[in-house]
């Protein structure tokens, strides 16, 4: 089955609404992933994982995906270079346009997928305005934490999901080997213990990356291989093919 | 120790800046509490919490409060009357230019403190974009959240805090027992089973109230009291007191 | 009879649309008001000119007040410190997206009640804007105006209200004695001869506040004490409630 | 003298900026005036009045004026026809740029001439503004008040202006005859004693002009003739004149 | 035939909304012109083309033109004075609120008209955005695009229309020879093989003006005469109303 | 060599820009192409011919390009279903940011690179916003006009490119012969004899789509084979790599 809005003709979207389809818009980021990762890292997974829950769900309602936006909130990551960050206001219309173009034609049922982390404030904002203003349910998810448990029970030397990690190696060794700078795995970990967004017990704050890395990595990458970008990939999907084909959630 | 901006003359405040103070600025809601509490609810907790918090981290640093910012995000109480919502992008240009002004006197640290459940991503977001753009340090926090623990461990029949339930009408009781309807308080819980704003794990979705609760409550107040009251109020006011005393964190 | 929204519940305020109450937003502002007088002097004048209004109207239509909108338009006064301006946009918005929101639920007769000078021309421009696209009856008005015959009668060394001035000084000693300098009240005055929003016989302009005052205080408090307040606020009060009861202006 | 903008060349305009001229920007619109006048009286006679008052300070310091904004705030009159209004945020971004381009050339004092109703708290708004970030002096003025005493002493059936009435006839009649209908003057008048934008003592409403006029004229012209409209124009242009020559007024 | 929408009463648009006449909205700028033109050039003369036009259509259906929008967009002539320009999203709303409120009174054949080049991108992006917003045509145009045949065959020593060259001095010279300062027509042409705003063999891009000339001229004026102008008038006018009569194009 | 922004790693992409590279940023859409064309194929075509220009300007100067933007402007196309149009001021500043952030890291020379008709207009107008803001140069192209004439000689039934026609269908087949329905091509066609977004010689007009054809296509694709696509595709990047290597152009 086809899942890709993109590479499907006008008259077949239209039937997929008279199916009521949901759809996934994934929202990823071009940024830079470390001296080892290419910047479209979060873009690609994002775009797998989507693709990978679209089709798992197919047994229980169709699910299509667009095009990956690419285009996200980054400004913590610029210093680097390599990074294409975009004002929050253009984020929140951006996507805000998007899914309402879709709801236009007809869909109601909305994931927003997200895999970059500087998004997720952003993206239940989105859901916030979206649901007050259309006649649609707006779901909006990121595979880091619906997928929690399952990832850090893959993981080896970190508990969870950073940034040019010990998992979105992995992920891009299984997806895209040649754009991986193997050699320097083992040279280029850095500490994880300093807090980044987080403040106090349960509070937030945002700082540039430069505050707890010198590299533009965070978290450990040494054990990475393709096996385990693999099954991340498929805990990942899993996880949000579970949300999609969860009857309680989607009631249009 | 005067903690109140409004109380003080200009010619204090300016002291306070060469004392390096934090600044305190609580966000809430004037919105429908059930059929029992006055639609201050949010706006009297998110107040007294942070008194009592700048009063306690006196000891550290000078902490002063500013009134309450009581237009809030409650799109989801409108049917229900009683309630003063504002649009999200208001809310957005309203607390940075709060936090921009208090900036250009020279404080440095600020503590966004949120009683409202409807305020929380919009207020994740404005740390996002106002630490972007001011040379100052700014955390984001609900009482809710940060005292999550300790408030549990004094409610009877709730988990955590809900809406105009257990523990808001306690706390209502300890500060303003004459606007509590106290005679229906064993009649009126609705049922918490029913998630609201969650979706699957860890994934969000918004929804208006009326898809949780038919009278405005969420949650059961058949126990509130006002000693429970006082002491979620120390609780919720201890949490914030160990976030503004916090040497790792404000760092300007 | 309660007469302040926050202090209702919802079904209270429900009932008082369906007696087509009158609903009062108080527009004020914290900030500098001189080295005798605390930021909070025109947001407490401004809540208890309102609140003595609703009270007296009562016998004649019933009345409602909001929270004071505390963040104001106060630019001119930023260089003296103690103040929390916003931009013209956020006010605009602000107030607007309140009065929004009141007439949603059915309120249709609504009166801006401003106590701070910097508010009075961005207040009409919410009038104009808000009389065109809601079916209410919206009106402006300015105590310091309204009052203005009233007020002149009642002092001794000023034609009429400034800034920080016998008016304002003599209002804050009967209400909040204690938060005023009385020790210096002697040594503080400032001419008030020299033009400062207006240009030639009938024009406008607007001006730093520096321009006009060293110290912040525009005007002579010397023969400032509290009887003097207390009839000010008498004054003004009656002035707003003739306003409130005025069966021409309010026809919806 | 050659006074218009748009009549002179760019190096003499470059030549009037090292001369520190002041720089006139006419507000006015078009919009219905009754059954006897055309749709651009307020631009008409704003043009003229600035044109002369230019000329009269010339002996004091160079004035220039630019073209007529003639794209004003008419909402209330759009249902009679003919009226070409805009949105308030256009209007004030309009002269903000216009404004804001004339001062990036050095002229240092503007003077907003306003010659309709509809626009007066609008400009004073945007004289905050501008005042709040250029370097420039900012006066915002309406011949209507500004001569207010002059122009009454010359009526004979209105104690001041109004719309389509004695005065604006009369100066129709003397700059337009042709386009003025005098054959029906004696017949229009309505009656002015509704209150339009005023309640109470010194309050503020906004209405459609519908609720004073069935004709869309507010005033008398039965009396009116171009004698009496040339003595307007000159009273209204003596007093900007006086403005634009006022020493204290233009410090930069 | 009177034509213009400002010297017309509101009664008389009315009457010409019942014989669905077409409206021009004619846009310009106020800018420099060279050292022997006047800054109203562009103004004077799209004022002149749309009249003639208007007058020319009559016989098929009846036009009426609105006074000129004289502030364009004119960043590229700023650093030689005498230029009033305003920013891109101002000019859009304010053809987007001029067009609006004349297609509200019953209008629904709309021809914007331009006679500035640096309007023509943002006239062509209004057409856009009204054309999906309104039940009206709106046609964009500039007379230089047009009438381009016509008036090549009309000039001597330029293939088209530049900037205060032979053609617009041409017709300045048959409008306003006393705006003209025709001792230097013979001193000051600039060479016009420099791509200004193409790129390529088709694409685009922005330059300022100073790329291009010295003098703020680009062309040759030195034969320049009002005989010719008034030839350019009558070409450019004569195309205007072959749109204005063209059947197939305004359909409402 | 590599000339995908997304393949690349943040210290390459540094690197290029010590080597002062050019960055195209593809602007497209995702939108219906008749009844036998996937909605990508703009976003596809888009794609490959910035690829190919890179690759063949890089003898010349390094290029590099961005990820797709796939959100274009098709309100035009939404009746038809499949499409995803976002807002004018979107599309703006989204195009806006994402250059603005690539100019941060110190790209000098960017050419957005067009592939849908509905975007051209509004990137026009976004390379004057951004010229005047940046010190960059901003060059804007479709590869439909800039290689005009070297597509036209391939093509056998149509002048020149339209939409889901020849053109791109041939274009589709060379690179995705599997998302063509080539089996109904012979019976598609539809008559471009319509203007579209013309008027008169030389104006302009938005309409929507529907205006000139019934089933989405403008064109006739029966001629259409994957070897003329690939003809199409040299062709149009040919165009590119002769604009991206003109050393007149790129002055920074």
């Amino acid at each position: 089955m086809e899942v890709e809005w993109q590479q499907l003709k006008a008259h077949e979207l239209n039937e997929l609404v008279a199916q009521n389809a949901a759809v996934i818009v994934p929202l990823a980021s071009i940024e830079q992933h470390g001296p080892h990762l290419p910047t479209m890292t979060d873009t690609k997974i994002g775009h797998e994982v989507a693709y990978r829950a679209a089709q798992k769900a197919h047994a229980v309602r169709p699910v299509i995906v667009t095009p990956v936006v690419w285009s996200g909130l980054s400004e913590h990551h610029m210093t680097f270079g390599g990074t294409i960050t975009i004002e929050p206001d253009t984020f929140i219309a951006l996507v805000s346009d998007i899914v309402t173009a879709i709801t236009r034609h007809g869909f109601k049922n909305i994931l927003l997928s997200n895999s970059h982390g500087g998004n997720k404030v952003a993206m239940q904002h989105i859901a916030d305005r979206l649901s007050m203003r259309l006649d649609a349910t707006i779901v909006a998810t990121s595979y880091i934490s619906e997928a929690e448990a399952a990832i850090a029970a893959l993981l080896d030397d970190q508990p969870g999901i950073h940034h040019a990690c010990e998992a979105e190696t992995s992920m891009m060794m299984a997806m895209a080997p040649d754009l991986v700078d193997e050699a320097i795995l083992g040279d280029i970990a850095t500490p994880i213990d300093r807090p980044f967004l987080t403040a106090g017990k349960a509070s937030y704050r945002w700082r540039p990356f430069t505050e707890v890395t010198q590299n533009g990595l965070l978290g450990n990458p040494r054990s990475a291989n393709a096996d385990k970008g693999e099954a991340l990939l498929e805990a990942a999907s899993d996880a949000l093919a579970a949300l999609l084909t969860d009857d309680g959630l989607w009631t249009r």
